[in-house]
Order: C-alpha cells, then structure tokens, then sequence
C-alpha cells in the first residue's frame, strides 16, 4: 500500500477492478434478449479453452496450461479502462483500430506503474500483455474468444433479434472459428457443436405441442 | 434510401441510432445506485439550458434558442459510435483525450457520408459538430453538461455511494461550474440551486421520526 | 427559493423532477422486451422533430424553431404528476379522457404556482401548455410523438411480441400518422421510412446463415 | 369465450391481467433501492391480515375468513386499468381524488361487464367492490394495506434513501396504522413489531466490526 | 419479541422474510423474457384457486374458502429457506426429491421453533404444513400451481423461447392439469382457457398488418 | 453428439450449462445493492488465486499451477444442478448440510454419465471433483473464495445494507481468512488488502465537500 494524492492503491484497487469489469456490458448499446459482463465473459472463454487444449492434447500437441489460463481470465482486463468499444468502431478503420490498441496499452502500462507494489509489476507486465499470439495457447484464446463471441450472437437470433450487429458477430465470429489454424479443435467444432446447436428447435409449435398432449390423455 | 452491401440505410437507420443512446449507460464499470442512460441525459441538458438561457435573456443577452437547442439535444450524438468513454480515460492524458476526439470526429464524418442521404448532409455536419464553443449558446450548453454530472454525482453521494470516482465528477464538475464565464447562471445555480440542494436531509433518523409520530397520539 | 411547510421549494425542486421522469415508464404494465422512459422518449421526439421541420422548412414552411424545440421538449412533463396512464385507459371513453386532461392540468397548474419562484411563473404557463395546436410547430410535435409509437410498436412486434395492445398501438399511430396535414413529412415518412423500416429481417434462418458461411470456405 | 371484435375474451383475458400486475411498480417515478409490483404486495397484504385476525380472533372477534382473504387478494387490482397512480396526485386534492376513484370504478364496470362471462359477472362485482369497509375485514385490510406501506418505507429509509415522499409515505402509514379501531391489532404492532423493527441497526460500523474479529483471533 | 444470540426475533422477523419471498426468482438458472417471484407466483395461485372454486361450488361442491385462501397463500413459504431448487433437481430421482422434501421440512420446523413466539407456533404449524392433500382444497392448490406454470411456459413458448426446460414445463404441467380429480375445473380449463389461448396470435405479420394500414388511406 | 430421447447431448449442452451459471445470482433472497452471478464469482476467485499463488511462490511455495486454475475455474460449477442454495440452509445444521453435499455429487455424476461424451468422462469426473482439499492449491481456492465473500459483505455494509446476513457473511468470511493455513498470504491480506479496504471513507460528508470547493474559488 502507498499513499498517492491521497488515495490509497495497491491490491486492494485491483481487486476492485475486477468487481467494476462485472459492469462492463458487452456490446454496449445494441439491443439484446441477454446481456453478458467481461467477468463472466472471460471465464466461459476459459471453461472453452480448457476443453479444447484437452483435445489438442490427446492429439499429441504441448500445452503450458499455466500460459493458457491466464491468458484466459486476463485478456480482457484492459476493457477496464477503457470499456467494451463497441466493434463496428474497433473494425471500421485499420487506423482507428490501431489508435485504440495504443490508447489501452498506455493505460494499461499507467496503471501497472502507478497501481501495483514494484515487487509485482514484472509479474504484471508479463501476464497483462496481449495474449493472442501464434503459441497454440495465443491461438487457443483466439478460438475460445471467438466461440463465446459466437454463443452470444447464436442465442440472440435464435430468440428472434435482428438487430443486424448481431448477423455480422455470428458471420465474423463463425467465419475466423473455422479458419484458425487449429485442426482438431475446429474438426470438433464444426462435426459436433456446430451440428448440435443448429440441430435445437428454431421455434415452438404450440398448437401441435398441444395437440399431442390432448391427444394423449 | 439506398441500398448499400445489401444493407439499407437512411434517415430509417437514424433514427434506429437514437435508440441505441437509450442502452449507452452513463458512467460505465462504477458501481451506481441510479443509471442514466445518453438520451435521458441529453433531454436534461436541453431543460437545463432552457432554464439558464431564459435567466441570461432576462439579464439582457441575446440567445440564439434553435441554436441552444439544436447544441443540447445533439452533443452526446457521437456516443452512438463509441460509447461513454470512461471519463478517467478521456482525461488521464492530454494527448489520449486529443486521440479519443479524432477518432470520435472520424466515425461522425463516416455516418454522416455514408448513411445520411445527400441532400440532408450539409445540415447534419452543420449540426453534429462540437457544440461547446466561445458563444454563449456553447457556454450554456457546457454549463448544463456539467449541472448534470453534479446532479448525478450528488445524488450518488447523497445515496451513501463512496466511489472515488463520484467524488472527483462532483468535485470536478462543481468546479467548473462556478468559474464558467456565464455570471448570472453561476450565480443563481450557487445562491439558490447549490442551498436549495445541500439544505436536503442527508440521512433520516428513524427512531427520532417514529418517537414524533407516537408522541402525538 | 422558498420554505414552504418545511419543504425546500424552487428550481432545484424543478430539475430534480425531471429525473423522476427518467423512472416513469412507457405502457406500464404490458409486457416488452425494451423499456423506454419518459425522458428518452422526449429527446427522441425533439430529435424526429427536427429532421421533419428540415423537410418542411426545405419545401417552403416557416418554422419557429425556439416554438418546436420547447413544445417537444417538454410536452410529456406533466406524467410527472400522473404518470403514464395506460392508453387504453385513457381513450376509453371520451368523458373519462376528458376528466383526465383536467385532472393532468390542474396539477400542472399547482406545480408552477406552488414550486416556481414568482419571477418565472409566466414562462413557466406559456412552456409547460398543451403544445398539440393547429401550428405548424404543433402539427410536428403530434407527428413526432405518434412516431416514436410507432417505432415503439414497430419493435416490439419484429422481435416477437404478440400483446394485442402493441397491435393496437401500431395501427393508431401509424395510421395517424400517415393523416396529419403535414403532406412533405407524411410523404417522406411514407416513401423512405416505412420502406426501409419494412425491407429488414424479420427473422434470420440460422440454417441457411450458417450453410452460406460453410460453403464459402 | 366469446368473440368480440376480433378479440377472443373471457377468463382467460382476466388471467393475463393477472400477470399485467407484477409489472405496475409501485410508487412509480420515485427513486428506490427496491422495487415492488402490485401482485406481491397484495400476497403481503393478505399475509399481514391473516396474522392480524388470528390475534383478533384470540381475543374474541368473529372474524369472516372467506371475506377478508377476497378482499386483501383483490383490493388492487383496479390498478390493471390505471396503474398505481402516484400517492401525491392521489390525494393532492379531495375533488381530484374523488374524480380518479370515479375513473376507476367505471373502468372495472366495464371490464367486468364486457370482458367477465355472464354467468360469472354477479361473483366478480361482489368480490371486486371497494373493500376498506367499517367491517372488521374492511379494517384489517386497511390495516393490512398500509403496514405495507410502512414496510416499504422503512426500509428504503433505513437504507439511506432520502426522498421527501418516503418520510411522507412513513409518516402517513405509521400515523393511519396508530389509529384505527382495531385495538388488539393496533396494540400487537406498536409493542411488538415496531419494537423490533426499530432495534435493527441502523448502520454498521466496519472498523469496529472488523477490530473484534481481529482481536479474537 | 425474544431476544437470542443478540438478534430480536418473532413476528417483525416472519414480516420481513415475506419481501425475501419477492427476491426469490421462479426457474433460476434458466433463460426467460420476463422473470417472476415467489410472492407474486402465490397471489396469482390464490386468484386461479378462488375461480375455480367457484366453479366447482356452483356444481354443488362445498368449499373450506378459509382452508383453501391459506393453502394457496401459503403454499410456497418453504422457499423463504431453500428458494426454487430448479425442477429438474427436484424431480430427478425419486429419492433425490425426497430428500429435499425432508430439509426442506425440518427447516420450516425449526423456523417456526426458533422465531414464532410460543402462542402463534400451533397456528403456523397448521398453516405452513404441506397444503396438496386429497381434500377438494388441496386439489384446487394442486390444479392453481400447475395453471400457473402452464401460464408462465406458454408465454415464454410463445415470445420465442426454446430453452427446452420450457417444453418439459409446458408438456408435464398441461399433462397434470387434464389429469387432476377436478372435472368441472379440467372441463372449464379445456373448453375455454385452454382453447382461448391458443387462439391468440402465434406472431405478427407486420408487412400485412402494414399493408392493410396503408389500403385503408 | 449423441442422441437421447430425442434431446441431442454432448459438450454443446456443457457449453449452454456455463450460461445458466450468468443467471444464478449468489445469496438469492437476501436484499443486496448489487448482484454477482456464480460465472463472475468463478472469474474472481481465479484471479484472486493467481495472485496469492504467486506471494506463496515468492515465499519458496511450490505451485501446480494447472491444477489452481482448474480448481478455481471449476468450483461452483455444481451449483448450475442446485443454484446458490442459501447459505443458512446449508450450514444450518452438519445433517443438511452433508445431506445437499451428497445430492450435489449425486447431480454432477449423472450429468458427466449422461451428457459427456465417453471419452471425456475421466477428464470431467477429475476436474470437477471437489477442490477444497489439503494440498496448497485447494487452500488457496478456499481462501479465494472466502476472499470474494469478503469483499461481497465489505461492499454491500459499506454502502448501508443493514440485512443481518451480511453481517454474518462478513464475520465468518473474515475470520476463516485469517484462520487458512496460508501464513503468507494471511499476512499479507492483514496488513495490505484490509488495511487499505478499511482506510477508504465510510460516508462522504457533502456539505464540508462542498465547502472545500467554494472556498476554493
């Protein structure tokens, strides 16, 4: 703990911070049947990670699984500072895109600076750094990523949203899923999961869904 | 309208926009017992500045009313694009806060290109742009800005809410406020709103209240 | 400022008001998938107006503006007194409507007497009057009302609500809204709104969005 | 079932009205920490009444258990048409009160009379009649009813709420609660209840809470 | 009021823990378009029950209306300690679902012990007892709780919902409706509920609704 | 995917499961100022481990760092079977508590028979096995977790939640904290992390606040 213009920092904020990314909503401002925090959105990015290294794995590759989880739960810590900008604006220049990966990673470089004890910091600076590189574990947060980015946009227009951000997440997020160099995990992803959850019910039928009941007694 | 990559676009997706600012959250990631969402807000701001301008035309200055409004009701326009930017992160550094407003400038340039149809552009860029300028119009509008994040901000603390974050928005806002070059505004705002506002209850005493009302049977 | 039975009166009392609007919701008690507040629906309203009175005034109208802007703004304040009383209530029956409106005004009327300070009471009267007059101002606040209905209505049923009062309520407004005797706007609205409006999805087949990205790869 | 311009009506339109009241809010407008709908506060009410007659009865009324619980289960459900019309409108003036009671009974003759089955209408205009009668039913629903309003004030004071219409709303349910002629019940509450409401803590002191942990340790 | 272990019990402690009823969510854990409580859920069952209690006295049956309005306000209260274990917990092994019937149980026994003072304790005991017995009242609680979750899956099927949970509610409890030993009621649930119901519209066809509008100009 | 009684199975509907666990509020009943869901809470008590881990680490500790994050990710991952039972129901007496512990596992291993794929049944049956046990990694997830606890009370009293359970969520979450077989962490917890949390104000005082700025001007 030290003291600094007054207000207290260390660990303690930085638990706090972690309470604040339970507000961050992800993306804001579009209409949505279900709304998704970057707390509970970085833990199913885990929970996918850690089936689909299983699989790697029993195919034979490498995993650092200490590498993997955390680049899971941290990789969209910096989302604290600078909220969940919504993706038309991430995507809709190269420029812009780029300007905003500075903006995060100042912000990100300022608080571990001035936030975390310096007996901490190497271990910050390290596990707070972009985690999607060409390591299987960089390519596995891309694939989980991706998927959860996927769910979110198959539930909304499963549910009958039109919202046309949502047609373009589902494209995107499906689209970049099958071309990930990752093999087995996108063989699994489209022979099983993709199979299953297009194979759910689109609609209900109430009036057959009656029918069979009343006919049944 | 024209049809565009399949997607149609127009005045039609305009007005959609103004209801994406109903799901921008003021104040994103803090914790708050009230939310406010961008539209609300701005309606605010307009009923704000209706008030102060009628307080300055009184005093002998000359407004310019479809100018004060057409400021108020379209300030917070661009958040469409970019959200509520945390406001720690507009302002932790000069030079991010002057990145944050290109971009923000940019993407207003885009919509209003691509979406608006040609003969409504010259009109929106007119009114889109940066309203808080030297006339008194662009004063009062940052003067009515500002009364809403100290109300929002007040009625936090009131609450017993104790985010730093509150404290600095009321002490920032309250701040600007009273040195802002609109004399009679900041005067009636300090000698009769700030009194009016600070004379409230900070905290009932339930037991006190509950003895008056059983001694007076 | 005032005391007034122990009770702090004034213009703070005033703008504290306008936020109990933000927490009068619209067609309490039917279900929605999207809530919209009175404030918002005030902002969007100013904002429809503005775009129509474009059109008129491009077409030849004289538009007062500083007229239009306070008509829209504050034509719903008075549901702070009242609320949003459910619609079907209120055209029911003509007599009961009309009891209403007396009952809506005569609070109004106690509201500026009682809260405003002297010197502001007339502005006050003239502001807070039934705008939905025979001018070209009044005119465009009905048309900019009866078109957030619509957009209101227009949501709800895309997205799969089936409550007959949301049915009812984009019949009245559309078809109002296509007899004001205002011919541009209605025009425009006609030819490029309500195309655009109708040209969307209204339901994605998942199926096919999904078969169409499979095969491109 | 019968068809009535188009609509299908009858008892299951009465049951869907059901489900309309947990969506009207009471005290609609003001700000509080937690929201309450007109179906739960009626479970509450009947709850309260129930205990209050078995202590009535314990001392030797007769009580009418079939009336009291129909007049507690049904005392609100005018709200359906009118909602939960704001407490200061209600009773801002005796002429405007009566005007509003007036509304609402002819909305509930008309729902009866063309919605309700002929067979049933007899049943329904019995149960559905103002209950707050000098019978000892019609004054333990009284009593019922405002407990609840002294519940819900209670505890959005005790929380920190400061809104004027709380201590209003405390203060009247409190005051009414005191003096109805219902001695026993009257008697239960103020020695019992209200002692043990008011024993609460009103704020809890974390330094010390957190010292006596650490000391024991 | 009796002091134990430095917190006041009795009947303020009972009051309080019916507003915990409202903060318990039927289904949690699943997807839905429109959340309900437990409190409210118990007010809707004391309506069904006192319908259909009529219709079965008008047939001749003879009704205990004080036993019935106390088994259906009654009815869930045991949730105030275990909340709504989601039903496919409850009822996924027959000695599972005993299980908890029996905590369940021993947890109201001892609330009643330890917080019921000593002379309300033999009336709680009775009231709060399993209320779906053979008696006529206990199948009218019976038939009133499975109407409910018919009402609560229906309207989730028919907004689009097709999280799976909801047809099994729907199926089992239209299922144990028909079933129930209460011909007069089942005959009325199926001949015009039932048919009413399904006679609403499954989903809107705005362009032809539009369509129609526009024609009628 | 396999097929099973017309439902498809398999790591799609273990991969739905994990958005049931957004739903399942923690501490459902208790009146709280902000909800966290079980998906959120896991994300913390991973976060929290990561860092404790890494002190113990510092201190000479040897850490499977595989399986902390195993264990933290996957340890409420039952409650998507039973909810977040309250926490008195479970520690009210040893019986229950044991009684729901068995029905838990009873849950989770029919649900890895029945919806896991063969081949990863081992896999699941080793992760999601209880994780609180002797070794340092299942003592670090018990303090983690109370840690979330901790902070969940601390947040909740800090800001004037009186509710008695709270109190005692803080008491026992505090006090086991301190008691963990963690030396270097429960020290630095007491000297860093409580320090700071209870060196933040408990209330702001927004007359002198206001002053201050005044007087600064």
């Amino acid at each position: 703990m030290q003291l600094k213009g007054g207000i207290f920092i260390g660990i303690h904020k930085f638990f706090t911070s972690l309470n604040d990314l339970e507000r961050i909503i992800r993306a804001p401002g579009r209409f949505k049947f279900e709304e998704h925090n970057v707390a509970a959105h970085s833990w199913k990015v885990a929970q996918y990670a850690m089936f689909f290294a299983t699989i790697e794995e029993m195919q034979g590759a490498q995993i650092n699984w200490k590498s993997l989880y955390e680049k899971t739960i941290n990789h969209d810590f910096a989302e604290v500072f600078i909220g969940d900008i919504k993706t038309p604006v991430k995507h809709s220049s190269p420029k812009l895109k780029e300007m905003l990966a500075v903006v995060e990673e100042k912000m990100m470089e300022n608080f571990i600076l001035e936030e975390i004890p310096a007996e901490f910091q190497a271990v910050f600076f390290d596990r707070m750094k972009e985690g999607k590189d060409a390591t299987i574990e960089g390519r596995l947060l891309e694939f989980a990523d991706k998927l959860d980015q996927f769910y979110e946009a198959f539930a909304e227009l499963k549910r009958g949203n039109t919202d046309i951000e949502f047609i373009y997440m589902y494209q995107k997020a499906l689209s970049k899923l099958l071309d990930l160099p990752l093999p087995n995990s996108v063989h699994y992803f489209r022979d099983e999961i993709l199979r299953d959850a297009l194979a759910e019910e689109a609609r209900i039928d109430l009036k057959a869904l009656t029918e069979d009941i009343l006919k049944s007694k």
